[in-house]
């Protein structure tokens, strides 16, 4: 049986097997609900607790600060109409960029159909946002700046401690959707003036099914979610106690070697590509890149079908290009990037985990090599 | 070590070992993301939609009627707050009643300060409401009805059937919250009438942080979580396979063979209850009561008190009044019974599982008739 080589890790990891273990007895030993009164529930409440603090812990954050939720859509649609719906109609402005992941894109999009007034930011050819251009947007109506901060197709790293000291001087508030660059790049809160952020557990060997939004203590939002009260009120609905366990110990378990090692594949990837001809980067390189995300355009070939050959080599990648129920779509991401359609859908994203290995690297490189080759001497677009 | 009498399953239910061990590849071996157009991403989607055949063929729905949320909180927001902004400002009225679960009379509350009006229909002694009530209260603004199936403090099973046949012969809406009643008593959308349902995993013996909102093919609502389009566009997120497998499989193990155990169960309990003096019960008898839901009020004594005293006997039960950080707060729906505060207050809630035994019911009856009358003797309240 031929090895499966996993490089879609963007879209999500496999579980790391010590946060399996570490949910276990949360279904069927612990299984309290967490509201309850008795000695059941407290343990409950217990292991709920001791995950909060853990993950606070990791971005310097105040336990009490942490909300779960049931991932990062919910997280970042809790930010963005929980600040909405309690601020409008004083205030309805809010900024972001036009390369943000779907969860902000169409939430800002509904808000507007419900009086919000929506910037969307440009952004430079490596996905850079421009500090002044987001100065400019402000106005008194402003509410917040969201500002993903890795992002998940191009993999660019925004300076989000010059964003957050700019907000805090203009008074507004800052929240950065961070699912990708969580335990890969360093989130303070405080040093870099964060007011709410968006973390999932599912993208760093957690769970699927559970994330958190930090808020910041002082900072009220209205609840999607209404009903028994829990988590200060801001989210109902009993607390997912093994997924909050299980994604506390991906935290935990999170480290700096891991983080070193893939930045090593993910260059030998980039350089391996750029050596085939026609090969363009997208998105900048070295540490204001992804640890994990490689982003390439093929010139006159689909990245759908070099996709689909590495998959006949149980090579998994993403394209650049989602499509959605049979449309194909250009990434908005790419298009941003100023990547016409050609270019944008002659891309592949290939993401990697702390379960890549050099020798993984190597063969999809001598993979990729040979199949880019034999497309292009097909292809209809190289006549 | 004492043997420990779990009598809180309708706060939550020990995960049945069955459904652990069929979630358990979905962590760390068939992990992909159902988004994913690759094989790894298509096995995640073939067991996810697997999975959600399964629940809709458990309530005679199509499976593209099942849309999976984190739970039933989520689900009932879904549903309320889904169908209000989709049909606001046409029409803006939604009946309930007083004793719907905090997950919809906390949604009614806050959609009333975005428009809304809401009438919150009284129940009988019993809890049940009344037809005509409901066929009064309908106006040309109305939207829906919403009706809990099974109550999860006083056990009381609605006439979904008669209610959803007046829905539709005055063309308004029905949901039902049928977290408690699920694979406790029938569910059939067709038979019924119901245009919108909530399940949870967590109240049958699957995992906490999933559940689905049934919706009737041809309605239209507003997603509560805006994003990348998953579930029909109706609750974008990355799907919890793992949860949703679990979910599935609990109710693919859910069978009346359980549920009759459970309420000759409750019957032995309610009857020896009752025999002890001055005890009163809440609720309705025999098929009108979930199979295991049992709520006394026991005269002149805290159930707060009782509950403490179980509790040093292994035994968990919960208090009719939940308590909210530290403000004792009277049930809302023992008050609708017309329960004054002492009696809420005197009240216990003992919800047992299809784990539950004879020899557990036998000793709990033992103990709870020492511990009232040893209570009783010392209570300032006999006086």
């Amino acid at each position: 049986m031929k090895h499966q080589i996993y490089f879609d890790n963007a879209a999500t990891t496999k579980v790391d097997e010590k946060v399996v273990k570490e949910m276990l007895p949360y279904f069927s030993e612990n299984f309290g609900n967490a509201s309850s009164q008795h000695d059941v529930g407290i343990k409950a409440k217990e292991a709920l607790e001791r995950s909060r603090r853990i993950i606070a812990k990791s971005i310097k954050a105040n336990t009490g600060e942490i909300i779960f939720t049931s991932g990062g859509t919910e997280a970042n649609n809790l930010a963005l109409k929980g600040l909405f719906f309690s601020n409008y109609p004083q205030k309805n402005h809010i900024i972001t960029t036009k390369i943000e992941h779907d969860s902000i894109l169409n939430v800002c999009k509904w808000l507007e159909s419900q009086g919000a007034k929506v910037t969307y930011l440009d952004v430079d050819k490596e996905g850079f946002v421009n500090l002044e251009d987001i100065r400019k947007a402000i106005t008194e109506k402003t509410i917040v700046v969201s500002i993903i901060h890795g992002n998940n197709e191009i993999g660019t790293i925004q300076d989000i401690e010059s964003i957050g000291k700019l907000c805090k001087e203009k008074k507004v508030l800052f929240h950065t959707d961070a699912c990708q660059s969580f335990t890969k790049f360093l989130i303070n809160v405080e040093k870099q003036n964060l007011d709410l952020v968006t973390l999932n557990a599912h993208k760093i060997y957690g769970p699927k099914g559970v994330g958190a939004l930090y808020i910041k203590d002082e900072i009220k939002i209205t609840p999607l979610a209404h009903g028994g009260g829990h988590e200060k009120k801001l989210r109902s609905g009993t607390e997912n106690i093994p997924g909050i366990v299980g994604f506390a110990k991906a935290v935990e378990i999170a480290n700096e070697k891991d983080v070193k090692k893939m930045a090593i594949l993910r260059n030998k990837l980039i350089e391996g590509l750029l050596k085939i001809e026609d090969v363009k980067l997208n998105g900048p390189v070295e540490d204001k890149r992804l640890c994990n995300n490689v982003n390439v355009s093929f010139n006159n070939i689909e990245g759908e079908a070099i996709g689909g050959y590495l998959e006949n080599e149980k090579i998994y990648t993403s394209t650049g290009s989602a499509c959605m129920s049979n449309t194909l779509q250009t990434s908005h991401v790419l298009k941003a990037l100023g990547l016409g359609p050609l270019q944008s859908n002659s891309s592949l994203r290939i993401s990697i985990s702390k379960y890549t290995t050099e020798e993984d690297v190597d063969y999809f490189l001598e993979k990729i090599t040979k199949v880019v080759k034999k497309l292009r001497s097909i292809s209809p677009l190289m006549r």
